[in-house]
């Protein structure tokens, strides 16, 4: 029944235990893993458009920022990967542009997955907060089943 | 790791379609589940305030109607209960009266489950709303994981 998982992360510590779940589902029959990092497309407007205007840099180093930007998010989805590989899953990586829960809600859709496995709350939220906005926008809306992992307390 | 499982249900069509993710835990690990009707107190109060003052009926016949009430609730976590069993779960029973996502904050700690399995909406949310109140609560406030199931579309 949860065979094809969707993990997006944020390479935060609560995604990491998500991390954890992910890893129990191949006992219980999982098969399939999407990995996603979205590079928040509004985020990294911010950040380029302030690196802009200080150092006046034009779109072909912007282009290369971007690159960084996702040579890093791939890089990093990798180490995750081969993590999950060597407990036998197969796994697909996807690092994209844009603002996280609609690229999370559409890979869920595009990939079919049976369910999605994430963090309650992804690095920017503050302790305050009950449920990261990005979690709460997936599990309002995606049609598939959502498993939200607790941030550890402290 | 999900062994113990909590499903709260208000006999909701979104609770049943949680209840079929809930028997697929058995074949994943899943040996003992909680089941939990929560009898909405102040919806309840509400009606009971209502027949009082058009039937100018004491507090002993409120306690028949509670108790009714209960019986029914009780009634109905038995059905789902022999369903659970025959599939080989150890299945416990509470009915109570209460705010429901305060109580299923409780029992999840009190029990201390591995996971809360509920459905998106309950019976009484309107299908405009993104997700039901009582669910969405219950992800702010408990530490459980949970795995919320999508109310079907139509």
């Amino acid at each position: 029944m949860y065979r094809k998982i969707l993990y997006p992360t944020d390479f935060s510590e609560t995604a990491e235990l998500a991390l954890e779940h992910i890893k129990t589902m191949r006992k219980l029959g999982g098969e399939k893993v999407i990995l996603l990092n979205v590079i928040d497309k509004s985020e990294e407007e911010n950040l380029l458009s302030t690196i802009f205007k200080i150092f006046n840099i034009g779109s072909k180093e912007r282009e290369e920022i971007e690159k960084k930007l996702k040579d890093e998010s791939l890089k990093k989805l990798d180490e995750i990967k081969k993590e999950l590989e060597s407990l036998g899953f197969e796994v697909k990586n996807i690092s994209v542009f844009g603002t996280p829960h609609e690229e999370i809600v559409k890979v869920a859709n595009e990939e079919d997955v049976d369910i999605i496995i994430m963090g309650s709350h992804g690095k920017t939220n503050i302790k305050e907060i009950l449920l990261g906005s990005v979690t709460e926008h997936v599990i309002k809306k995606s049609d598939k089943p959502v498993m939200v992992i607790r941030r550890a307390e402290g």
